[in-house]
C-alpha cells in the first residue's frame, strides 16, 4: 500500500502544469492591482492581456472577445441570461434550451426562470438528438424573444463529441443564439469558435492544466452581449466587475499556450493509452460496457459499467487500491447520485458507471496499475443482477 | 532612477504575504477536486475547511457561516439581492439603502433595479449621516418588503471608520437587514460580526495580504440567506456553485491566520509610520488638507489634497519618482474620474486627492522616500486655484 497513488480523474480537475505554476508564482510576486495606473498596476495589466491573447488563440478567437470569470460555472450563469444588450438596447431572449446531458452549471439555467428552460433529449448512444432539437425549436414562440440554446461540445462523463456544426445549423434556422460549453473539449481537440459556429464558448482553466478559480466566456462578436452578472467596477470592459484574479489568469494563459503547442500529437499519445486500457478491460471482463465507443469521443475518457458492480462501490474499491477515478462527475460537492447522463441515455442509471479520465502526464505504468486494480475488482464483484 | 520602487497603495491591493504564498504553492500541488470523494478530493476539501475556520476566526464568526466567493464584488452582488430564502419560503426585500461613499461594487446595487436603490448622504467629514439614515428608514414602505442597508465599516479612500453599531441600532428599529462591507477593515481593526451587529460581512483576501481572486460572504446566522447568484453544482452548501478556487482559498486562510496574530501591535506600528508621514507633510506644505483627521480612522491610510495639484497629475509625478500611490480608488479599471467620496463630502472633488496607504511591510525608509518625493512635488506645484 506504500505504492504511489495514481490520479486518473482528469475530467474532474487536471493537475496543474509546471508552466502554469511558474506563471502563477511570478504573478503572485507582482504587487499591483491591474486597475491601478502606476507602474505596478500597468505590469499587472500587461500580464492579464498576455493571458487573454493566449486563451483567445486556443479557440481562435479575438482577444477582445475574451471575458475572464472565476469559473466556467460563473461564465454559464453570465451567458445564460434572458436579458442581453445590443449597444444600449435591451434584447430579451424568450426561452433557454439545454440538452439533457449538460453539466449542472448549464442545467441550472443561469438567470432563466425554471419554467423558461426546456430540455433536449439525447439518443441512446449519448448524442444530442438533432431531430428533437429541430422540432422543439420549430415550435419556439418568437413573441417572447429569440431562443437561446446551450449544449456541450464534449460530454464530461462519456467524452462523446457532440455534433455542434449540425446543431449550429438548426439553431441559426430558428434565429437563436448558440452557447457551447467547451470545458472538456479545449486542449483535447482543435477548436475554432467560428468554425464551430458558436456565439459563445464557455471555458475552464482547471480542466486543461491551468488553475482552479478561473474560466472564460468567449464571444464570436460583441454586438449582442449578456447583461453582466457581477456588477461594480469597470473591469473586463464592463462585462464582469471585481479585481481580476491575476495569478489564476496568468496560469490559465500559460496552460493555454502550452496546450496549443503539439495538441494533436499529445492527444494521440493519450488516446493510445486509453485505447490500450479499454482493450485490456474487455479482455479481462468481456461483459464490461464502455459507453460511446461507436461515437466520436475525445481520447482521454473511458466511461464504463461493470455488471455486478455499483459505481460508488467501485470507486471506493479503486480508491483503496490507490487509484483515483470517479463515479460520474465531481460537480456536486461530494454528492454521489445517479448520473443524469446515463439516465438521459436510458442506460444502467441505477448501478452507474465509472469514469477513467487521463491526461498528458499519464504513463504506461499508470495504466498498468489501473488494470491491476481493475482485474482484482472485476474478479470479486457479485454476479450480474446483484450489484453491491 | 535605479532606486527600488516603493509601493504605498495597499488599499488598492496589498502585497501577498509569504505565508499566503506558501499555502498557495502547497495547494497548487494538490491534484484533486474538492468535490471528489477519493483521497485526492478529500485532501483538497480539508484544505478548504481549514481556511474557512481561519477566515471565520478573523471576524469571530461560525465557520459554517462563511461562503467563499471570487471577490468582494461577487459577495456584494450575491448579498444585495431583492430575493432571500428562509428555508423554502421566499422573502422579498423591498429596497436597498447604500451610503454615498460605498465602493462601486455596492453602489451598483447588486441585483436590485436601479430605481429600488436609495443613497444615504455623508457628513462633510466623511461619516455616514445617522439622522438622514434614520429618517429615510422611517419613511421606508414595508409593503414592498423589508429594507436592506449596505454600508462600509472603513472607507477605502479616507480610511474613516463608520459608526456601524449606531447604524445597526437604526436598521434594527426599521426591521431591516444590515450588510457591512468590511473589506478595508479586516486585518486593520479587531472585528466581531456579532459585536458589530451586521447580518452579513463582505470580505476580500487581497486587501489583507491574501491573493486576488477570493472573497467571502460571512453571515451571522443562516436562517435568512440570499438567493444564490451563481447556480449549478452544490458547492458552498448550495450558496455558490463552481469548483472552489483551492489555492486562493488556502492563501486567504493563511493570510487571515497571520493577520489575526498580533493585529493590534502590528497596526500600531503602521499607524505610527502614517502619523509621521502626515506630520512631515504638514510641516513641508502647511496648506495640505488631510481628510478625516478629526474622525476615527484606520492607521494605514492618508487621503490628502495639495492645493494647486490635480490628483491625476500628482499620481503620475509620484509614479515617476518611483512611488506608487493612488488618486482615489483603483476599482474602475484604470479610469481616473472624480472621487465619489469627495463629491459626497462636498470637498475638492474637481482637483481630487491622493491616497497613501501602507501596510505591515512598509518601513521608515519607505516613508522617507515618499516624503522626499512629496517635498519635490509640493515645491513645483502651481499656485492654488491654478491646478494643473
Amino acid at each position: 500500500m506504500a505504492a504511489e497513488r495514481i490520479y486518473l480523474d482528469w475530467n474532474a480537475t487536471a493537475p496543474l502544469m509546471g508552466v502554469a505554476r511558474d506563471a502563477m508564482v511570478e504573478a503572485l510576486a507582482m504587487p499591483g492591482n491591474p486597475s491601478s495606473v502606476h507602474a505596478e498596476g500597468r505590469a499587472a495589466r500587461a500580464a492579464i492581456e498576455k493571458a487573454r491573447r493566449d486563451v483567445a488563440a486556443l479557440v481562435m478567437a479575438d482577444p477582445a472577445h475574451v471575458t475572464f470569470t472565476a469559473s466556467a460555472t460563473e461564465a454559464a450563469n453570465h451567458v445564460l441570461s434572458p436579458v442581453y444588450r445590443m449597444g444600449k438596447s435591451r434584447v430579451t431572449l424568450g426561452r433557454l434550451y439545454v440538452s439533457a446531458i449538460e453539466h449542472p452549471a448549464v442545467r441550472a439555467g443561469g438567470r432563466f426562470a425554471a419554467d423558461a428552460v426546456s430540455e433536449i433529449p439525447v439518443t441512446r448512444t449519448g448524442v444530442i438528438d438533432l431531430d428533437a432539437l429541430s422540432s422543439t425549436l420549430a415550435a419556439h414562440d418568437l413573441s417572447a424573444g429569440l431562443p437561446l440554446v446551450a449544449v456541450m461540445l464534449v460530454n464530461n462523463e462519456t467524452g462523446i463529441i457532440q455534433p455542434i456544426q449540425e446543431i449550429f445549423a438548426v439553431v441559426k434556422k430558428s434565429g437563436g443564439l448558440l452557447v457551447v460549453d467547451a470545458v472538456q473539449a479545449v486542449g483535447r481537440i482543435p477548436l475554432s469558435i467560428s468554425e464551430l459556429g458558436a456565439d459563445f464558448l464557455i471555458l475552464s482553466a482547471h480542466k486543461l492544466g491551468g488553475p482552479k478559480g478561473v474560466g472564460a466566456l468567449v464571444s464570436r462578436g460583441e454586438t449582442l452581449m449578456p447583461e453582466p452578472l457581477v456588477r461594480g467596477g469597470g473591469q473586463e470592459k464592463g462585462h464582469r466587475a471585481g479585481t481580476e484574479n491575476l495569478a489564476a489568469i496568468a496560469g490559465f494563459g500559460a496552460a493555454a499556450r502550452e496546450m496549443a503547442a503539439g495538441l494533436v500529437e499529445r492527444n494521440a499519445h493519450v488516446a493510445a493509452l486509453r485505447d490500450r486500457a479499454e482493450q485490456a478491460m474487455l479482455s479481462v471482463a468481456p461483459d464490461t460496457v464502455i459507453y460511446g465507443r461507436g461515437e466520436a469521443r475525445v481520447g482521454n475518457t473511458s466511461f464504463f459499467h461493470l455488471p455486478g458492480l455499483k459505481a460508488e462501490t467501485g470507486q471506493i474499491a479503486f480508491d483503496l487500491e490507490g487509484v483515483a477515478l470517479s463515479a460520474g462527475a465531481a460537480c456536486s460537492s461530494g454528492k454521489v447520485g445517479a448520473s443524469h447522463v446515463l439516465t438521459a441515455m436510458g442506460e444502467h442509471a441505477a448501478t452507474g458507471a465509472l469514469r477513467l479520465s487521463i491526461g498528458t502526464d499519464t504513463t504506461d505504468s499508470d495504466i498498468d496499475r489501473f488494470l491491476g486494480a481493475f482485474a482484482k475488482i472485476a474478479a470479486r464483484r457479485k454476479p450480474a443482477g446483484q450489484a453491491a
